[in-house]
């Protein structure tokens, strides 16, 4: 199955937004852009100020979150950003307003905590960073939590696991809305055929 | 084995820098600090102004290349940004300048390239992103191509493939530096226990 009209994304980025998190599907998405999907990818927040991310890069949004473009799918990235943006009600108003107008609801890593603390994950499956779990299952108490998924699909809401899973669950995407074909050709152009060292890490 | 000496690595960012490229190894060196390894992070390029990444990200850099700190690891990321600096002489003196200076050398992707054409890889086994390995031959024609790795160590010299394998690159590294057990709670931290989707494209 494949949709081939043409989509948009839009990553929420902020202080404190941890920099693989929104890097990862960023890289993924645009580099199926430039393969030829119909897609359009920009970063939303507020561009009046330069971002801090979680580890310290520096980063400017490409519109604004409050009246930039609308996307089709919004994806909220984790950090340690997200704690003080998970007590701003006003925010999380906004944010309930953007994902309720956007056809598919993104998060990775501790982005599901935002996601929780909007309703929008009541009675839903969903996933979050494992170490992080504390911190959403507060968050999002009447989301039914799945600790053993890259990343988890219930209805239009997808939710990865921590940090890289969000390059796993963008590839996913890409092969649902444009293709096998497609995904599989941005798999090859960023070379995603990982070989983590040190194997024995692997037994988490 | 394991080096517990301070560290520091700078990432070079420039017009054109593909994303992942440096944010992946950024991500895995900088999750390593907060674990506790003595080791210090920044970007060097030409903070004077924001650089527009090959794929559209807005960042800025931290130091300037010409007199920013000197890092013991300086690694060169790809993109299309590459082609441009492949030809500017001025660049490439002041980069194997701060190679020289730098203990350990690293690149992803077509990074590799301009290592090449500094001639820092004459007589050196290599690699780089499959796809621009033609770039590769002709900027370092005096280097070893290795087709079929991650990454590449020839002394002190580490290259890396395509945009996704600096990630495995860089925590390779961070256990050869920290130890093997650090480099497990990073990749546990980061989550990165990749399941690529549509797992036939694994089949290059």
């Amino acid at each position: 199955m494949s949709e081939t009209a043409p989509k948009s994304v839009g990553l929420l980025i902020f202080e404190g937004v941890e920099e693989l998190d929104f890097v990862g599907p960023w890289e993924v998405f645009t580099a199926a852009r430039e393969a030829g999907a119909l897609l359009e990818v920009f970063t939303l927040g507020w561009p009046e100020r330069e971002v801090r991310c979680a580890k310290g890069l520096r980063v400017t949004a490409d519109h604004r979150l409050t009246d930039g473009p609308q996307p089709d799918a919004l994806l909220v990235p984790g950090g340690r950003g997200t704690r003080p943006l998970a007590k701003d009600e006003a925010f999380l108003a906004l944010l309930r307003q953007k994902l309720d107008a956007a056809a598919w609801q993104l998060s990775v890593c501790t982005g599901s905590a935002l996601l929780g603390r909007t309703g929008l994950l009541d009675g839903r499956r969903a996933t979050s960073n494992r170490i992080a779990s504390p911190f959403f299952r507060d968050s999002a108490p009447n989301a039914i939590y799945v600790d053993d998924a890259r990343f988890v699909r219930d209805g239009s809401i997808v939710t990865s696991a921590g940090v890289s899973a969000g390059i796993d669950m963008a590839l996913w995407l890409i092969g649902q809305w444009f293709g096998i074909d497609l995904a599989r050709k941005v798999q090859t152009y960023i070379e995603y055929f990982p070989e983590p060292p040190y194997a024995d890490a692997a037994v988490r």
